[in-house]
């Protein structure tokens, strides 16, 4: 097996994850904790990365996600969009002589602005490594689902929605909580869901969920899909597609099939990439720039 | 002053209203408290009511709103639309000899479902105060928004938005938590969100309302009223009004202001109407009619 000669960590708020990569850009070993940045102390992170240097090499350390907010490692600004790779490679702020944090993107367009840490990574290293065209739409669904637009293998523009989070407030806090209990599958009732986001009442649409229940409309074990349905659909009919569009999924296997339907029932047509090569393509692509300076 | 005929109870799910009321339909006296339905307990009902005649007077009771719903006295069906003041008489559910429960109204059409409890004496009861025609679209905001459809004095239809609640989940347990401790006022903001709303991305905007804040692109204080106007506009915008429709407004004096400017933003006409005195007009016909038999 061949040796890894850096090491990336992918740091989000509640999870990370630490791949040791080869010269060829080949994962050699990786490991998911939850030793997200939320779970850090300020004033720990050297100690994190050294602990991390002892057990997977005493390498090089690229980092992206969140490490590089206001609740981690340090904070860095925003590279606005356009952006690509070399952009990146240029930003990358380096908290030690071996440690770098890569930056997170922003976009503001009359007057709106929106922000993402990490994802600019898994965008730039599927286009890199041609698992996206350079010229594409990809969606990464998620707590905050991302939308960006690939313009020549730039990050161009991009949108959020916060469809995830909504989905888990409204499953937690909500007068609907109880209704909610059920798994999401794709089925009938996550397609009515899609189905009742093309009317875009979504405000009224969800207390009919509740209300379709108390009434019998509706088994109380299809609400939570549904409701899925009905977000999801109208996260995507937010996108405005095009008939027959290809919209590049970056999305883990719970995610994928529900956004892909959604994608599909509005015309597009979804087209899965696999989200831990994109991220090890576009990571080991920074590291090459850095490494050949 | 005139002798008090009967009482009447607003019984809400954290707040609860009594009145004492003339022969001529007149408030003698009334009182809020917060023993809403959620904070009394089972079987602890008819004590409460006999406390109130204890305070009130020894005199008939009529109750609206959620003491008929599970977590109520009793749980009582829906009333189907259409539905008038005599329909309602008629199915008034007697807990006691002279203690009457209102039941809620149900719509249902092309599988949308929608319920209220406690809304329909107010709706019904301002069209028999004249406060507003027998044909019209009332509306009803709080923390699940009721849009009704009057039509010869009845309750023709109705459809519900959980507004409010959703406000009160992003300002309670959202990312967007921290950004939205700001009153909401009906300013520049406030009207910025409205017109944000028209693009039908709700859950995009609400993403970049923190995003536009972090890139200095809005003041942070300026975001609860921007979230506001933003979820209020789409409230608005999903009602699909007719420009110059009359929309007669049963709100507070904190939500009336801003669902006037939304509406008006939509091309509707805003007619304030007093929801107190709509609430007593009805209960009233009400107790007239059973009166009188």
């Amino acid at each position: 097996m061949a040796e890894p000669v850096f090491l990336a960590i992918d740091w989000g708020t509640t999870n990370r994850r630490i791949y040791a990569i080869d010269a060829h850009g080949t994962l050699v070993a990786s490991e998911r904790d939850d030793r997200g940045v939320t779970s850090v102390a300020p004033g720990d992170f050297p100690a994190e990365v050294a602990a991390i240097r002892a057990r997977f090499g005493d390498l090089p350390v690229l980092i992206a996600g969140m490490a590089g907010s206001v609740r981690g490692w340090v904070e860095l600004p925003y590279l606005a969009c356009p952006a690509n790779l070399t952009a990146l490679a240029n930003a990358l702020h380096w908290v030690e002589p071996r440690t770098a944090i890569v930056p997170g993107l922003s976009f503001v367009e009359d007057g709106y602005g929106d922000v993402m840490r990490g994802e600019e990574v898994q965008l730039l290293g599927s286009v890199a490594a041609g698992l996206a065209p350079p010229d594409a739409l990809i969606c990464q669904p998620g707590t905050h689902c991302k939308w960006a637009r690939m313009v020549g293998g730039s990050v161009a523009a991009f949108h959020t929605a916060m469809t995830g989070e909504l989905f888990a407030l409204l499953r937690r806090h909500s007068l609907l909580a109880d209704f909610l209990t059920a798994e999401v599958v794709e089925g009938p009732a996550f397609h009515a869901g899609i189905a009742a986001s093309a009317d875009a009442t979504l405000l009224t649409a969800l207390f009919g969920a509740r209300a379709s229940v108390l009434l019998d409309l509706r088994p109380r074990e299809d609400a939570a899909s549904y409701v899925s349905g009905l977000l999801i659909g109208s996260d995507v009919s937010e996108q405005a597609l095009v008939p027959g569009q290809p919209v590049h999924l970056l999305a883990d296997p719970a995610l994928g099939p529900l956004y892909a339907a959604a994608i599909g029932a509005y015309g597009g047509r979804p087209v899965a990439i696999d989200s831990q090569a994109g991220f090890i393509a576009g990571i080991t692509a920074l590291w090459r720039m850095i490494d050949a300076r």
